[in-house]
């Protein structure tokens, strides 16, 4: 049959409510066949025209990941001013864990995408999209096998770019912390920390029309 | 203990490797607290700064649903002239199922979005990024519950945004197809009909750099 069982549907539902944004990490190394296997998830991912767009550097070099540390906390600076008003709220939040996480994967958009016409003449930004899917599986993934993973986008990707030798066409979209966490939040770090609030799903919903809100609302 | 059971871990990994971007529905109505637990798995997926970014707009009404499938369909025609040489290969293959299947949801980035600094400074298309995690957590539930989900990029994103009324900020990227389904492909759509083939995980891993693969390879 198509439904899978009321056991297995469960543990669907109980992953995508406990996978958290994960910034506070273990240093402990992770097990190389779990790093596969999550990325092995990564790689079933849907994309439009079945391109595969994705690509995945593993940061393996000690000095190469201090790099890498030091373009994101450049761009925290840059980000922190941005904000203006909530900049010293923003300086206390913790927004990535590159220096003690077992594992950092850039995540990339590949060269030569434009030869993939299908599905994206109208809308060419769906290699992020399908990406986006392909992370979201990792992070579903590991958070089943107990790693924490944090997805960084502080960074600017020009720069990142040149330093992992990108060719022209490339873009790299995430720096990926993987690693043993003490524990995962109880809720969104960002959602624990009073920096914005869990919106109402009933607000989000519209019928045939932005705005048209549903009645009887859906409950939460 | 972080880590799920053997056996949820191996739901997870399943549903991952049998969800499927599915173009043939049968027209059976789906369960609304169905439609609802699906719609909760994807308010439940990360987005940059908590944004939230995800906007669902049910089409109910049956001549907006045609006139979402006419704009489909334009946009298909189109695509296929732009294929050139592979024009008539692409025109036999379905690429939605709008009229059939027991649900259509547009899915739209929100407006205003320019307001959340946090995260997207340098990456304003984190927004994206962020309503394609939720539209994966969706694929994934609805397949546990034994629903097809087809994402629908063939439109043009300007006409869709006005069909449904949309604000100036928003934008539609997606026109998701929900429904029962006689069974699942066993592969990939796009692979079984030798559209494309699925590459080698091991081709798409590099290792400090762009295009240094790591050695050994990994097992696909």
């Amino acid at each position: 049959m198509n439904r899978f069982s009321n056991d297995d549907i469960a543990a669907v539902y109980r992953v995508i409510a406990e996978r958290r944004d994960v910034r506070h990490f273990l240093s402990d190394p992770i097990d190389p066949d779990l790093m596969v296997r999550v990325l092995q998830a990564a790689h079933l991912a849907p994309s439009v025209g079945f391109m595969q767009p994705w690509r995945f550097i593993r940061i393996v070099d000690p000095a190469r990941r201090q790099a890498v540390y030091e373009l994101v906390e450049q761009e925290r600076i840059a980000t922190a001013h941005a904000l203006a008003q909530r900049e010293d709220e923003f300086m206390r939040l913790k927004v990535e864990g590159i220096r003690e996480c077992g594992e950092v994967l850039v995540v990339a958009l590949m060269d030569r995408c434009e030869e993939h016409v299908f599905g994206r003449r109208t809308l060419p930004e769906m290699d992020l999209a399908s990406v986006s899917c392909a992370i979201q599986n990792m992070w579903l993934a590991a958070r089943a096998e107990g790693i924490g993973m944090g997805w960084v986008s502080m960074f600017e990707p020009e720069q990142l770019k040149q330093l992992l030798q990108m060719p022209a066409g490339a873009k790299p979209i995430a720096i990926l912390c993987l690693g043993h966490v003490a524990a995962f939040y109880a809720k969104p770090m960002l959602e624990q920390q009073g920096w914005a609030a869990r919106q109402s799903l009933s607000d989000l919903l519209f019928v045939d029309r932005w705005g048209a809100i549903e009645s009887p609302a859906v409950p939460e």
